[in-house]
């Protein structure tokens, strides 16, 4: 039988702790089908900091959840063998170093057949693990839910920030470009082209506006229909909520999705071959009772529901 | 006349106060239509605590509130004499006791012909709240608008918390099965059957995910229309609502009501017979600055501008 | 070429700052397309005070807007020369003194040729605002979003609060009754007839509930079609919105507009001819960590970008 | 027997509420040894506000006093009879006004044997209560302990403000100049002579810096010695504290008082002939979970301690 | 060698966690010097609650302590075995219930030579606790450094609170009286015998007043002087600091001791045979950015560093 | 006559801002004797981030401040042309880039006869300000007030961060080792031994607990005494403090200085020839309310107070 959390009606809720859901702390993925990963880091942040913080809060919070879905009928842990693998050791002081590291533990971590869900840390980190996810898988589809586009070419003469993560990785080859989703996109930019050259690259990015007082259902929809072949990767940034539901972030920007748009995306992506997550920007410092962190842990669970192979009762 | 509220053109509106909208505190129900009570009280909470102070958090903010709806035309206080009756007495160690001393303060001021009005505390006041209604009214019909159904069989080997008291109430017959409306349900369970039992009882379960996106008055009009002959409660629970707009509770579950739909479900009960309701589980550490009881405190009174008797204009 | 803000790729965001969008600081209004101005001021307010240092909050946070509106094309920056005029001088121990004191500084602004945007402050900023506006521009069509109609006849005796503005507009003639525009009105009231008169005087009003779970894009269509001709200001009382999207506010009203419905009707006013604006009640000491400042510092970057002239790409 | 605070055995401490230590709500001084009044009020503040919620968060930080002082034996309860009078109405738009309606309301007060302990609300509130007080005892003894000397001549042109207080009651001879006391001062002022002229008048200043590292007990043995004869009133401002331990104030300046020095000094009072007392500028806002409203009413609760006629056990 | 926590220089600070200073999380206390457990609790609380998240953050916060105490050179991880055992289950529905589970833990943890190092909860925990050590260990002496003597009989009637626990101790003869010592009373209490009792039964009382401007080096001298021999065990409760240091507990008090008062007595407490101890009343909902649990975990490293055998460089 | 700070009877405290004290914004240091400037950053820290945003809270919290000293009479405007350089652009992805940023920075700002006084930012920053100081004055004297020596060698192989600016600096022959003063130092360590090395330096190192209940007034006699001739720097971190004084800090240790220490600190370090000084590790987000900030503005008035040159009235 796989790992279960721990039941509340054996501890106490806010009891135990310190991993994913109250599972058991690990120090390889070897016979794990899912692993839980923090990365705790904030030097990518260009307007707030705190997501350092970001995976202890998630935890923290985690800790309400309960196994089944009750709206969805999943059962993830009847099948799943999940584990929280803990946190990635970065160099706190340089960013670019932190990346490598980033990359090399995640290359450790792939080494065994296992589907990662990180928690993040500022954006930058997706950028290395999606580097290790393609040595392993080849090129990814995307899909990137998320307030900005992160396409950036440089940031202060940086290269590798948390805006520049998905020019990176398209110029790298990591995606496959017609099954990149960018979806919430809004606020201001630099230019008024910012989002020519994504498109340009065939990503297919979703305004938020666009999305304003409907269901996501039917995007998500679209996503699956569109979705070429091969392995998908999902990347979520706390800041497409919208800030009144997500305040504890790096750059919050206003008019974004509501929490049951981002359940019906995460949701109507079942069936899609997912083979890897994130959720990044969750910054504890600017939400210290933590709604927003426990919104991530939440749509985090929503995730580990629709993997390849989760029962639904 | 009845008792009014103090006026903020008398009493600058953060002044006074100690009593839901500034209204009287009295000793005893005798002459009153409406009674309003708090039960502060928090240890039958499974997650966060806090909700001993919730009462007065409610009336703190109740202090804003004006007489009457401009939205609605609602009069209450044209016709109703409503007045604070404080605090339940409850024994602050003994979850057991204090169930006991709720339902012997409620027999007290439910030998008057009243209508109360009571501000938890969490959830298990609802309990005996019920038992005291039920032994004058027979049994109830429910409108139970939640994140959480409540009908464990026990929590730690407890067979009275916030978690079990739907089920106990129907195992009691206080409730009228057909007659029991749970709205808002959603989270995570401890299995994936947990709301096939109550539905065999014949409760009307429906989840949050049902209502997103749209008005909950057709939902109202449908309780209106299915709603036996009898004596209906409503109990409130304040983390039906999402928890960006209701952080200060117990149990945040994410993907809940919104506002409107709260204002839309309670006003679309006018006509039924209410004979008590409760608004349950605002927890102010986790709000301090106290949108969540300035809610409650706004959905108070549009419950009592539901109650039998109020004029519109 | 117009003033441009500083760009976060010259200075860090969380650099620099002290002016609106670290737009340059200036003197007089002279050469200006766009004042901006706050007047920091609390003792108009009946419940909560704190507005005092909402031009504070709204210029930090608008330190993370840029240039451009990536979801409209909007490209102010190329036309409009902005700076920011720094704060009104007011005497916080008089609010009658500080209304003169207010008119005063807005006839030097007037005399030139310029678009104030106003950063309150409580609302009663606007009266003398509209005074001025009225001795340069004759009476004035006006949207204005807001919980409230303020439209009291007096307040414990006085006549000039934040809650008689709009009466005391229409009775000195400042304003086109008929291309009034109230819009987001809700809560509670002294009377059930608190919308009579306006509506008498020919205002139009628009409350919360008739707006709920919909677009206010089609608002806005019916504003610009009915405005009569001659100069519009718009008037954007930050708790029009819902609380939990902006809780810091001196009289939060549940059931407001959401973000998307805010940004919809201020979009929808392009080809209005505004001739100024304000944005107030942005009450810093409820929301420290700045979320309802950030919305205020957003929709008046919205509000920007429909005023005259402004290019879209 | 007299009034009695309501037991924490009899109701949890946590309920009831609404007065001072939960003693009853009375409308009349009559019969009372001591009165307790809010006079809730920030429109005489010249930094932060929100001093108009300070009487409610004091009372209910109040809640958690027990009626006899173990560390001096007090036991004001066993002689005086004491009960919560309510707040003050004022016209929260106009500190004039405002003024003239607290001396109105102290004047009825005091035509009862009453002595008044006032919970403000910012120090304006001072000057008016010291008019009443004068009125009936005459020139007053005065202990003012404060960061802050208020002897400015006026503010803004204003001359009746919470900066301006002692000038204004040395000048209308409200005070016996020698038997003036101001203890705490400290931090910058707009001139180098700031404290040239109370001197000049006979006020006995002493700064904070010549209180650090010391006990105040001497201080306030020197005080009982030198006070001339005749009744005394004692004017607390909260932020006579050092800013750690008292956040929530109005003007903050570093390098106040410690708790114990505070209670050392007021003890220290024992046997001088206070007639009144008031605890001032405590602002909620700037202290959501309540310590500087703890700290003004367990000194409230010291200063009921040293009245005449309490006796030690 | 001794475990060690998780290095700095390793990984960063804020990575890793759940457990005391990164220590290693075991399941049986086999091997032990020392066991640190959590024991989250909080229904034994009088006013506030929330204690019940105490262990939780007094972990994450004990991150940032490293292994050398650069001020004593003490050295503990070179000899002492340390770990952490989690939390202990609780019946969080039930006090009595759970005082029993806490009892039965402890009993197991026993069983092996070791040192408990407890992390509450409320002060209820420690009859419990003390209840086991006495079983072990027989009559204990006792450093109890607290705001209250918490020698209550009852409180609602209910024997075994947070208010009781040293009363219910002396008569179960599980203390030595003339070796306990109450350090750091002060407030007010429900009668002015208050201490009457305690004292006659042997225990000594120093009052907070009598530490006030001094160091309590002399005072721990004094108890290391009086101490009779036998085992002796350390119950810390963090409201003894003043609330200015330790907002974030159930039942504050002004008047406290500073910080350095506390660290100069756990010092002083080196050569003292101490077999355990606790830290009680961290309430984390009341000081969410968690100073209160950063000077909770320094001082249970100062009473590790003060445990028999410990080396000092 | 010298810039003067804007009068709060002018301008409305609340009002104005953006700058430190209010002085103006310049862009040169020509004709200045002061410079205010800002360092926004935060990848420097090992445990909490945000002091990116503590120059914007400190100049905030700033506007309270007024020109005299009235406990010391110290006058700076009145000789000293102050006025604020505004915030030095770093590279927020990168710390050595920045460093060096930041000492081009000052290279061109001490290329005028001016005494910088830096608002950090981490504590990184005081690195390349002491290699520009030095480069124009030679080695320095140095008084440096912190809880942390920051001498270690390197932190996760990088030699430039917080934790290592003071072996660099002596490395570089930048200081005067027997001038050299560190302050306040207390806390845990990698090592017993962190201390020996910079005491052979030369270094006085002056512990956090020899200088508890007691005024530091002595120790700043002993430092002026044996201070060798030439130029000083004082890098003041805010926290040296105590972390119920100054909680909005990266690095938080316990038992720390108060604030009358400090103040006597700075105040008696008159007479030393000054010529730099910096305040670093405010980090906002952890004190949202800004007493932090208000300290470290105050003790930078202070520190101003102290320069060479400043008459006292």
């Amino acid at each position: 039988m796989p790992h279960q959390p721990v039941s509340g009606n054996d501890l106490a809720r806010f009891a135990g702790g310190g991993t994913f859901m109250r599972l058991p702390r690990v120090e390889t993925a070897e016979g794990l089908d899912v692993a839980f990963l923090g990365v705790p880091m904030d030097h990518g942040s260009s307007w707030r900091s705190g997501t350092r913080f970001g995976p202890q809060q998630i935890r923290n919070e985690s800790a309400m959840i309960r196994p089944y879905g009750v709206q969805t009928g999943a059962a993830p842990f009847d099948v799943l063998n999940c584990a929280d693998l803990g946190d990635v050791a970065i160099n706190t002081f340089n960013l670019r170093d932190s990346l490598k590291m980033i990359e090399a533990r995640f290359d450790e971590v792939l080494a065994h057949d296992v589907t990662p869900i990180t928690m993040g840390g500022d954006h930058s980190i997706t950028l290395p693990i999606l580097r290790a996810m393609a040595k392993k898988h080849g090129p990814l589809g995307l899909v990137h839910v998320d307030a900005h586009a992160d396409v950036n070419d440089e940031m202060f003469g940086e290269r590798e920030t948390h805006g520049t993560v998905f020019r990176r990785a398209y110029e790298e080859g990591l995606l496959r470009p017609k099954d990149v989703w960018q979806i919430g996109l809004r606020g201001t930019g630099y230019t008024a082209e910012d989002f020519d050259e994504p498109r340009d690259w065939g990503f297919n990015l979703v305004l938020a506006q666009d999305l304003w007082h409907r269901s996501t259902a039917p995007l998500a929809k679209q996503i699956r229909a569109a979705m070429g072949p091969g392995p998908v990767y999902l990347s979520y940034d706390i800041d497409s909520l919208d800030p009144s539901i997500a305040p504890g972030t790096g750059t919050p920007e206003i008019g974004g999705l509501t929490t049951p748009q981002a359940m019906e995306l995460v949701r109507g992506l079942r069936g899609i071959p997912l083979v890897g997550a994130d959720m990044v920007e969750v910054s504890p410092p600017y939400d210290p009772h933590g709604n927003t962190a426990l919104t991530a842990a939440n749509l985090i669970y929503e995730i580990l529901s629709v993997l390849p192979g989760v029962p639904y009762r």
